[in-house]
């Protein structure tokens, strides 16, 4: 079996897992993880962490001040412990990058070419394609030969139809600049879906389902028939959800009311809503729902109640717009560990059939298993999200 | 009874209603309407039309530059046509007001005190309130002794739970500048509910359902126990639904991108996405679905769709918000003349258990009635909308 190392770069931080997996597979999850890690906290005093089996196997202090060198870090590592992995063995590279347009339909081998789509797109969202870059440039110059792999997180969104991925906004205007949905965390949304068919001994393409990756970016996707056909983020990761420091999707005409008020540039009033938003901005704490949910404070229970209002809102737009539907998903951490959160989203649907099992809910972190009880005629899942493995299932069938 | 002088200006046009209304009347519809007129399109070339039982008994052609204009030629009509309205013997005047921001939760008498408080909510959302005082200082001018009365588009609101009317912004920031969801439409929405109540002999206070005041401005109301607990619109009237030229509801960081590609201030690209998007800015044609429904080209056609997904959206999310309701009830001129939106809609509301009589349907057109079959267990409804019924209804009984 081919061994991938999967780099996944986050906003501020790089995961990496060493995955073997079979161009035959059918889902991420019949890949082994041998290895994860994380460079958490990018840019500040920060450590290099190698797990295996869930127990720590190294760690490395050490001033990563960008993405390359943190990925410079995570090559040096695996070159001088060749105990754990000698580096020659490594087959392929596979490397999530958030922009894909709507040019990218599926994974691909980075190229020229390919780059400078990447490039195109950077131009169009800045920052979200960066980082994919530094990570890519650092691995070519300290090993040539290694294949390198991408794939994207809007690919899993090119089948929304136009009356969902356009905005109903002024069309000359919009299409002149590429102002359309583009929807993210596709790897996440697609590992929910493939691996829930999977539980379900069902193919991908006879489910239809709600899938939540909520996490400090949180966004909710309607799956028909194995395709996307809605999801919450849009033309940027902004949209949609509230998340951890972001707002999610809020009256629009308050930013230029924000910023001139403030006395403060567009960009700036922007800021505002994407950083010190969301779960921190409400419960003024904290954007981890592990602290805020053990916190007795009003502010901390009003951001979690705020978090659980608005994804039961998306569910239950996203079950209208499917129509007919067989389960929600919650993955992501948030997902997997905020009981109350599920509590808040399921109990809005008693009228689509669903009736859960309290105390599975209450006891259930890192899935994979429902948590509805016999009776629910809606299922609802909790499924541990792995990226990393989907990363590598997405990238291994193109090298 | 009371007679009513109902005057209801919207963003250029001004609705008035002469309405005969109870003090013990429990429901608008219990008045009696005497006569209905318009100005459309004030601020151009425009007419005045004065209706009686559906016919056409005056019709004035003028200048209306604006609403003291406007206002002004309303009264010299009654004035100069004693054989209709006898001025001296109508007993108050009743005129809506949009944002009364957090203040007021029901119609008041207007004093100086009223006007400063509504000229104070006129600073945080300019031009809400405008129209409105011009209206009341003619009235005020030219029949100093007629009662004025004042309600608010937000007061039905007031019942909006802190987890659905606080943004997920940076609190610190939103309670200082004073952001939050207010909601409009109010009085459509409180109409609908009471209609709808009336209609199956039940108590508002018993009554959770979604209510859609579908027209050229548009939203969705969540009402639960006779409680609005969540409405489409906003800190203004840009969020939520898509509408005639609003956009509604997308991802906030379009805005800054829009002005800074268009190189324009983000006043103007709010302009964009107020005035020029919705049905207009997507059909290239017109914001009337009544003229986009007869026509055969992509464009046209895709606007109508985009509208009904986009409601069928607040709809599932409403029901979810809700838990358990009884009915979706569409009003307004969209609501009440367009087949093509409520199939849209109730099309996503099978898993709610929702049942059409599509032939019903279809020939519906300003309701009241039902347009669910036997088989529904959720009802669907068509209420023909009377604002200025509504409006004398909440003034009367503080007059």
């Amino acid at each position: 079996m081919p061994r991938i190392l999967a780099l996944n770069p986050g906003s501020n931080s790089l995961k990496f897992d060493l995955v073997d997996a079979s161009p035959d597979q059918k889902i991420a999850s019949e890949g082994r993880k041998l290895l994860t890690g994380t460079v958490d906290d990018i840019g500040k005093q920060t450590k290099l962490i190698v797990q295996q089996d869930g127990k720590t196997i190294a760690e490395q202090e050490g001033d990563f001040k960008d993405f390359s060198a943190a990925t410079e870090r995570v090559v040096d590592f695996f070159q001088s412990h060749t105990e754990i992995q000698n580096w020659k063995d490594l087959d392929q590279a596979a490397v999530r990058v958030v922009h894909g347009g709507d040019t990218f339909q599926k994974a691909e081998r980075y190229t020229r070419e390919i780059r400078e789509e990447i490039e195109r797109r950077e131009e169009q969202a800045p920052l979200h394609n960066a980082n994919s870059l530094k990570i890519i440039d650092v691995l070519q110059r300290k090993s040539p030969d290694l294949p390198v792999a991408v794939t994207f997180d809007t690919a899993f969104h090119h089948t929304i139809p136009e009356h969902a991925w356009r905005y109903p906004i002024a069309r000359e205007v919009a299409d002149s600049l590429g102002i359309r949905k583009f929807g993210f965390h596709g790897l996440s949304h697609r590992y929910m879906l493939e691996q829930y068919a999977h539980l379900n001994n069902k193919q991908p393409e006879d489910i239809s389902i709600v899938t939540l990756h909520l996490e400090s970016g949180s966004s909710a996707c309607a799956i028909q028939n194995g395709k996307s056909i809605d999801t919450s983020m849009g033309f940027t990761p902004l949209e949609g959800l509230m998340m951890g420091t972001r707002c999610g999707s809020i009256d629009t005409a308050i930013l230029p009311y924000l910023a001139e008020k403030q006395k403060i540039s567009p960009e700036d009033a922007l800021k505002i809503l994407e950083k010190k938003s969301g779960l921190l901005g409400i419960s003024g704490v904290s954007l981890d729902t592990r602290i805020l949910r053990k916190r007795d404070d009003a502010a901390s229970k009003l951001a979690i109640q705020m978090f659980g209002y608005r994804v039961r809102h998306f569910v239950g737009a996203y079950l209208a717009i499917l129509g007919e539907a067989e389960a929600v998903v919650f993955g992501g951490g948030i997902g997997e560990n905020t009981p109350e959160v599920r509590t808040e989203v399921t109990e809005g649907l008693r009228g689509w059939g669903i009736a859960i099992d309290q105390k599975k809910n209450e006891i259930t972190c890192a899935g994979d298993t429902h948590i509805h009880n016999r009776y629910s005629t809606l299922g609802a899942w909790v499924i541990h999200v792995e990226e990393g493995m989907q990363l590598a299932h997405e990238c291994v069938r193109i090298s």
